[in-house]
Formats: structure tokens, C-alpha cells, sequence
């Protein structure tokens, strides 16, 4: 995965134009059926419309001698998202009035975007800020801002039913690492896994959208059959540093999708962070919004806005690594893997099963000797169809990938059977 | 306030009698509109009836060498409440067995009372009790126990809706100040504001009773008429020190009014004391009996039984201040235009408003830029008709005198609508 | 109840044979009204079949020089429970395949048994089988395996209501005190004094059972009236030491039995010990099963697996006392007196009753006057017809014990109105 991260970093992204459409082409190199979309600017999009496209091909600060201070080839980030094309000379008054800098942070570039409102501006370390000398400056932005259409990709993957899962992830930002690559690059891995699954019960719908816009876009094209499908949902974003695990609940916590990834957090991960909706930043927030009301969380290591390098140019390839994207992978195919398993389950017989006669208990009893399967006989005892795989999960202290075998063997012998959660 | 609580503090009041209509002649004059009503002795009342009419014109205790050793007219607590005339000589020893005192605060003349049995007695503080030389003493009370009424006063202010708040409190005890005068002081206050407001959405019930049988009688006229429409009320008792605030809840603690005031209370008085039914002991036992079950809560400052100087001479009007009752004022009328603000709120689009394109929202965005406009953010997401205000308050941890400008600002731009809590 | 015990101690019992029908003898001669049945071998119910019936005379094991040096007589724990009968010479290796042992604890002999499968095997201390020496062994089982029948006794006590509270106790261990005769002699003494009150609202079921297989058979006979009219039930196990009280609670932890076991430990025995239902191990595992759905929790002293002798040869008639026992005896005493008292309470009147004038108040109205009537009060307040008397025993902060004569008080005054729960 970090392979496809590194060719993915330089491409300058913003929430339209070419730098899209170049990272979903590499994307498709790894999953060829992921289909692609263009949706013209000014369509309409619920209370928002479709921007112009902005494309950027060169940008630069030239001194009077000649020498370039800053130039967009080194780190895109040093041009404004969205600026306007500019060629033109200014004093160091002027120049600082479009220069932006994140003064708390003064070694790094900050990344700053202006989509709703058209303006040129320049991104730098305060540090290079303030070291700049009296002097003319030549301002180079040559950009384009235009009618053109917002791009997005979509895999779906049918299962046995039409219930769906929602895996979603953007790829809108320039050059970051945790705050951008990482997040597509585990998706479409997870798009190629589930698509090697031999059988899968639900539906996959695996999008990689511009943030926020392409969101509201996406939704206002697919509200209807989303609402009628989704059981679950995760926002991919942030999941490639090796810190902790995070995620974000829904609007009140309550869905099945916060109660999946608070089982799954809590027995393989249980130093991970919980936050709040009041800590909401991706796009759950147009998935939770009212109205929309879909059930979906955000999946994170160093959450966006909790991270120090986040947003500016520290969040570079260094930040992540193949064992931090690959924790999150690992993570994702543990919750899918329990929700393909999850239903709610009914023992067979009226009292405890004899399990001795099927192999299944110790023959001799002494202190101690049903340790071994103390998790069997909970799993009987709340298997009584009021509870689906992750209450009983909770209830009886044991995590979901433990009592996936034992299910498997109580259904051998007829002892326990199911009832789907999407019937 | 204080000026009026000076004036109305020297009243010898009791449940009935001239002292509560001199009291209500006071408040009359702060509030012209007050009805005043008389209720006759004997009238059935719910499971009680209407005590005989008691007044009072002198008291004292003298003795052989003519001194009045206590005198009504130097404090009305001197006289056990409701004491039958007598003129007698008495010996020391059948004097004691007339006298009431606090002995664990023996420097305060103690409040007693015996409405329902008659008797005669005297009050003075434990010390001067211990004082007292053996001598035969001259045992006046000059008091008249007859068929009479009992008298209250009514304030009623009509509002958009017949959907009705109460402001409840009581006119019957004798001269103390933070556990009597208070009260009145500042609800009084409370209905001139109320009455100079352009608009109120909802009707004013405002009653000045003698605690208990006063409720009881109120009640019994008026029970049917306050069940269909009380949708809050508040019991104020205690309000005129300068110590910390408290409430009592209401018998489980769950109504619109134990709501209203948590978050009142937590934002602006974090440090407030909350009681739970168990500690009621004014009006709101009447209010929240069962079968009257009227969403009544008690609204104090230092609160009655809690405080040393409570039910004592100490009681007096340097317990109180005009800060004092001005902060219960404040904290009511915060209370009221909550309550008057207060509806399910609903977003008018699918997805987020695009907020930057009606000037809601900074145009550049950079890590810190949202950081103004979080709690408008978070109300929109909360805005989804299933929770009314003081929900969405303790939700986003933001107080309702901050969202209510921002209420303003989207209702202005069309982006919510409200749905009547009365409708 | 003490001398009861030792009657019973030495009998060697299984889950079936006459060891269960001499101590059920040794119970009808406590309590004639019970009955006692035969269910043969092989009978189905549910999943289970009732086993053979297994009963044994001696067994020993003798070394080459005639010296017995272990003896059934000694210690009816030394012979694994339904060992098929042996009569053969060993080496010390061959024994030692037989030998079970208790590693952690090497002074004592454990409990072992192997009902479901054939085998045969002795116990002893872990110190005992390490000192063996080489030798030839003669080992004798002189026991027999065959058709029969499983035995069990039953008291029924009717009420004035089918409505049943059921009492389950086994009788299936062989010398163990604490783990085996505190439950049946606690249970016949609870039989003898539910006999002689002169009135029973509920029915009583009382149950002397094999654990596990006894409660499956007797629930495979009596389940639909049980499902029909059982309210609340007890399994009575390890009720004979002297240390602290504890309980099982339900599947759910929310049933009538949950609640008042909970009221009457908080208030009686505040340091009890609470077990989830993941420690359940007795026949509350049955009684809980999906489908049988019972009300039952476990009543303990030092819960079963929880103290260090159980299951041992320590777990003897010194771990319990008459002390321990009548302690668990009056402990269910309560909760039956609390159960035959429960039901909604309702005021019969609107506001507060005028407790005065039934002189069930205090005349005089001073601070601290009330202090005396404070649980009738807040009795009144609660009883609303919403609550029975554990929920109110909890709100008000009020033993049950305590409220008995308050509510028997406040009937005769015909102020409160009781609404029967079974009804």
C-alpha cells in the first residue's frame, strides 16, 4: 500500500480539475471495475452547486534577482487552493497581504483553500515569511478557473442481498500524506479484497469523492436508494500513521455501525479514542446530517484536527507507513468480517444443550474444568434471539472473532441457528 | 427589591388573617392588576378544610416588677403561631411549659407554629429561657381565633397561547426575610417585567398563597384548568441571599421544568445545588402530589431547611440584599425567555447549507478557521425537528443565551424552522 | 438446622441412587406434606436423557501389605462419582492414571465426577499421591450402574393465588456442607415456617432436586404452569458459612426477583456481593435458559467456585454453623414477608392528606418537627399507583422492613389503596 501512497502524494488535488482525475486513474490501475464520474459546474446539488474546475499549471515567487523563493514544483501547498491566475510584480507590503501562514507552526506550509470566494494567494512557513527582504517580487499563479465538472469513482460490489455497506473516502487535498493518500489507498485495497471474498451477504458501495462537495454531490444523485440500503457505514480518512486508533460516532451514537466499531475498538484496540459527533469533521457530517440521517462513522488513527502536522506540509510520507495503513486494513476486514457474521441468533432446545454427547463439553468434572468453554455456554445462554453477534459480543465479554468459530461449530450441530438482521 | 422587602418584612403574617392582606395591599400597589380573593372558613378543600381566621394585636410576658420581658411588638416571633388569647398570671414553671426555643442555636428566637391544634405560647431564644428568675408573670396574647377566610392574591397575564407557566409563592410567614419576604419581592418584580413585555408566548399564572393550605385551596379551584395547561412552573422560596443557587426536583426529576433549569443552572451557576424530591418542602409537594402532578420545581437560593438561620429570628433582612434577589430575577428571566425561545427546530435542506454563500461562514478556509462558527455548525446538526431547544443546549454544550442570537441569524437566512412545543 | 446438617453430612449422594432418596427421607421427616418421585432411566427431557442410576457400597485401595490406604468409609469424596465397579491389582503407574487430584490445593481431596461417560477413578490429596511407593495395589469399586430412576421431592404450598414464588434446592453432592446441605436444610425450614403463616397471598413451590439434570427434569414436567405463574424464584446453594451474602442475578438482571434481592441486600447486608449472570452455575442456568425464561436468581453466602474449600474435601461441617444457616433464613424471610406485601400503593386523595387530624402528625410546627415522619411522607408522595413498594423502598431511601408499618398505618386511616401485582 505505501507504494501506491508514494505515487499518489505529488499529484496537486483540489476539489476539481486534473489532479482527480490522475490520482482515480492510478486508482483504477489497481481496480480495474471502479467506474468514473463527471458532474458539470453549476449543477445544482441540494442547497450547493457545482464549482468551476480549477487546474494549475506552474506558480511562483522570483526576487529581483532572479531567484525563485517559492515555487509550487517544490510543494504544492504553496499556492492557495483555488487561487486565481496572477503575473505580476509586488512590494513586500503587497506581497505579504496574499501570503498565508500558520504562525503557531512557523517551520511549516500551511494548506489553505478559498473555493467559495475567488481570490490568489500564496502559502509559506512563517519562519520564510518573516525573513523576507524589502524588494520587488514577481508573482506567478498561472492557473485556470472555468466551467468543468467535479469527479468522482465508485465501486460496487453486489452481495447476496441488496442491504449495503458504505465504505467512503476523499481525494481532494494536495500533497498530505495521513490527511489524504492514506485514506484511498486502504479503501481500494479493501475494494480488492472484498472482491476476492467467495461469498459476501451485503452490498459494497466504495466511493472516493472531493470532501464535502463531492459528498453533497454523490448524496443528492443517490439519497434514495442509500437510505433504503445502508446498514453501515464508514468514512475512511486519516489511517495511516502508527498512533492510535479513533473514530467518530454518529449524530447520537445509537447506530449499528457505532455499536460494531466500539466492539471491535474496545477487545482488539482498547486504547483507541472515542469522539463524539461533536467532533465531526469529514464527511459524516453530510451522511449524519438530518434528513440524510445515514448510519455512518469516521474511521481514523491520529483523527484530522487532533494531530500536529495536520494541514500543513509535516503531514508528509513520513508520517505513514505500510504497518500503519495496514492496521487500519486489518482493522476494516475485522468489522466487515463481523458484520457478514452478524444476526441475531436462537439456541435450538429448552434448557442447556447436552453438550457432552457432541464432543463438545468435558467429560470429567472437577473445579475448573469448564473453563475452557465458558464462552461456548455464554453464547447459549444469550442466544435467545433478542440479541444480535455483537450484544452478545458485549454481554458476554468476548470478542467477535472468538465466538466466530464457536458459531461455526454450534451450527454444525444444529444447535443454534439464525435469523438475518436484514430480513 | 429590598426597598419593598423592608417595607413588607415588620408584618405579623400568618396563614390567615389581616397580616397577608396588608402583605398583598403591598404588592398590590407594585402591580395594580392583582386580584385579591377570600376563601371562608370551613370551606372543604381536597382532604382538608379552611382553618379558622387568626389575628393578632399585642403580646408580652411581664413580670412582678412590671418589666416586659418579651414583646411582640420587639419581634412577632415571640408569639407560637395561632395562639388563643390569655391574660393570666402564671409561676415560673408553668410559664416554661409555654415557652418554645431552639436549644441548639440558643441565641435565636425559634418559628413555631400550631395551626391545626389549639393552643397558647410563647417564643424566646434558649438563653433567655435559661435566664428567666423564679416570679409570677403577667401572660398576655390579645389574639382573636373566628370564622373568617383565607386570602390570596392572583396575577394573571394572558399570551399567545392558553398553554401556561406558574410562578408560585407564599405570604404566610411572620417576620423573616430570606424564608418569607424574598419570595414575594421578587416575583412581584417578575410580573412587572413579564407585563411590560411586547409579546409573550405563553400565559402567566402568578400566585401569592399561604404555603400549604394556600396551595391546597388554589388547587381545588383551579386543577383542572392548570393540568390541561402548565407546561412549567416554579416555586420561589429562599431567594434573597447572596449564597449559591439551588433547585428541587420534581417527583421523578424528568419534567420540562427540572430540564429548563439544569441547563440554566449548569451554564450560568455551575456551581448550583440540586435536590431531589426527597429534600421538597414548600409548594411544590401540593404541585407534584399524585394525581395533581403538575410540573413544579422549587427555585432557591440558600434553600429553606438547609441554611442555619432558617425558621429563626436570624432571618432577618441583613440575610438578604438587592444582589441577592437580583440574582434570582436574573436567573428567572433567563428561565423564561428559554422557555419562550424554546421549540423543536428543524433544517431547511438536505446535506449542510452552503453557510459562506449567505456570509455565514469565513470564506478561507484554514486549520482554526471554524473555530467562530462551531456552535452554529453544531446546531444545524442538531436541528432535526427531534429535539427542542434546551436539547440541542446540553447536546453541543453551548448555553441557550448564546444559541438564541444565532437562532435569529438563521431564521433570518430561511435556513431553520420551529415547530411549537405548544401545538 | 445445625443438627439437620450432620444428619445429612455423611450420606454419599449422587444425581441419582439412594443416597438422594435417604436424605429426602431424612426431609419428609422434617416436613411430612412432601412428595417425593421416581423418573426411570432414559426418560427424555429436552435435549437430555435421565441417566442410570449409580449406587455404590464400599471402595478402597489396599497396598501389598493389606494396609487400606485410602477407604470410601473414611471420605465418600474419595470415589469418583459414578465409577463403574473394579476389582483389580494396579502398579503405581496404572493407579495413577485413576488417581485424580487437586494440584493447587494439595491438602485436600477434591470433588470429581463422571457422569456421561463409563470410567472408573479415585481421589486424594495431592500429597497423599505423591508419597505412594512402588507397589501392587488391589483396588476395589464395589459399585453398580443400571437401569433406574432419578428422585426427587416437592412441596407445594397454595396461596390465595396461583401466582407461585419458587424455592430450588439440590440434594446430588456428597459429603459437602456448605456446597451441598446449607441448600435443602435452609430450604425445609423456609417449607416449615411458610406452613404455618395463617395466610399466603402466593403459592410456593419448594423443590429438592439433582442439580442440572434434577431442574431439567422437573422443568421438562412443569414448565408451562411454571411459565404461567411464577413472579419471583430462588436457588438456594452455599447458605451455611458465616461470610457475606451474594446473589446471581437473571439473564437480564431486570426481573421482580433481581429487584428485590437487591432492595433487601442493599438495606440488610449493604456489603453483599453482586454476580452477573456470567457467574451463574447452578440451576438458575436452567431456569434462565432461552425459552424458560423464569425469574430466577441465586441466593448465596459464599457463592459456589468463589470460596477456596468448595468443591473439596475442606468444604465440611465446619465451614457452616447454625449462625450462617438461620443468617440465610432470615434473609429469605424478609424477601418472602417483602414479596407478600408488594404491590402498586395509591393515595386516596388529591394534594397531601391531613395527617393531623388523624394524629398521625406532630401538632406543633417547628424545625426538626417533621424529622419523625419523614418515610410516611415521602411513602405518600411516591404511592401513585406507578410504583410498588421495592421501587418506592428504593426512591425514598426506605427498607421494606420499615414501610410495613407505615403502609398498615396509613390502610387502617383508609389513606392509601393497594392495586394487587397479579392481578
Amino acid at each position: 500500500m505505501y507504494n501506491l501512497a508514494e505515487k499518489i502524494f505529488p499529484i496537486c488535488r483540489s476539489i476539481t480539475g486534473n489532479g482527480v482525475r490522475l490520482t482515480l486513474e492510478y486508482l483504477k490501475e489497481e481496480f480495474a471495475d471502479m467506474k468514473i464520474y463527471e458532474v458539470p459546474t453549476g449543477t445544482q446539488v441540494f442547497d450547493w452547486n457545482v464549482p468551476k474546475e480549477w487546474n494549475i499549471r506552474e506558480a511562483y515567487i522570483e526576487n529581483s534577482k532572479g531567484e525563485k523563493i517559492i515555487d509550487f514544483k517544490d510543494n504544492n501547498l504553496h499556492v492557495m487552493g483555488y487561487s486565481l491566475p496572477i503575473d505580476c510584480d509586488m512590494t513586500l507590503e503587497e506581497l505579504k497581504k496574499i501570503i498565508y501562514t500558520q504562525p503557531d507552526q512557523p517551520d511549516w506550509i500551511p494548506y489553505v483553500t478559498s473555493y467559495y470566494k475567488e481570490r490568489s494567494g500564496f502559502c509559506m512557513s512563517e519562519n520564510q515569511k518573516n525573513a523576507l527582504q524589502e524588494d520587488v517580487y514577481h508573482c506567478v499563479i498561472n492557473s485556470e478557473l472555468r466551467e468543468g465538472s467535479l469527479t468522482y469513482g465508485e465501486v460496487l460490489l453486489k452481495g447476496d442481498t441488496e442491504k449495503e455497506i458504505l465504505l467512503s473516502t476523499y481525494i481532494c487535498h494536495p500533497s498530505m500524506a495521513n490527511n489524504e493518500v492514506s485514506g484511498p489507498v486502504v479503501t481500494i485495497e479493501l475494494a480488492k479484497w472484498l472482491a476476492s471474498l467467495e461469498k459476501r451477504k451485503y452490498t459494497y458501495r466504495i466511493i472516493f469523492i472531493p470532501e464535502t462537495i463531492g459528498a453533497i454531490t454523490y448524496l443528492s444523485r443517490h439519497l434514495d436508494i442509500m437510505k433504503k440500503n445502508t446498514i453501515a457505514g464508514f468514512v475512511l480518512s486519516c489511517v495511516g500513521d502508527n498512533r492510535i486508533y479513533s473514530m467518530v460516532e454518529t449524530r447520537y451514537g445509537n447506530t449499528l455501525t457505532d455499536k460494531l466499531l466500539k466492539n471491535v475498538l474496545r477487545y482488539h484496540y482498547p486504547n483507541y479514542k472515542l469522539y463524539d459527533f461533536m467532533h465531526r469533521g469529514s464527511d459524516e457530517r453530510q451522511y449524519n446530517a438530518p434528513g440524510v440521517d445515514l448510519p455512518v462513522c469516521a474511521v481514523c488513527r491520529s483523527k484530522y484536527g487532533e494531530y500536529p502536522e495536520y494541514h500543513t506540509s509535516a503531514d508528509d510520507l513520513s508520517l505513514i507507513s505500510e504497518e500503519g495503513l495496514q492496521g487500519t486494513f486489518e482493522l476494516m476486514k475485522k468489522c466487515i468480517r463481523a458484520l457478514e457474521y452478524n444476526c441475531y441468533y436462537k439456541v435450538n432446545c429448552l434448557c442447556e444443550p447436552q453438550l457432552g454427547k457432541r464432543g463438545l463439553y468435558p467429560t470429567i468434572s472437577q473445579k475448573g474444568s469448564y473453563d475452557a468453554i465458558v464462552d461456548m455456554r455464554n453464547l447459549l445462554a444469550y442466544a435467545d434471539g433478542k440479541n444480535d453477534l455483537i450484544d452478545i459480543s458485549n454481554q458476554i465479554n468476548c470478542s467477535i472473532d472468538m465466538l466466530i468459530p464457536i458459531i461455526d461449530k454450534l451450527e454444525e450441530n444444529g444447535l443454534i441457528e439464525k435469523s438475518d438482521l436484514s430480513e
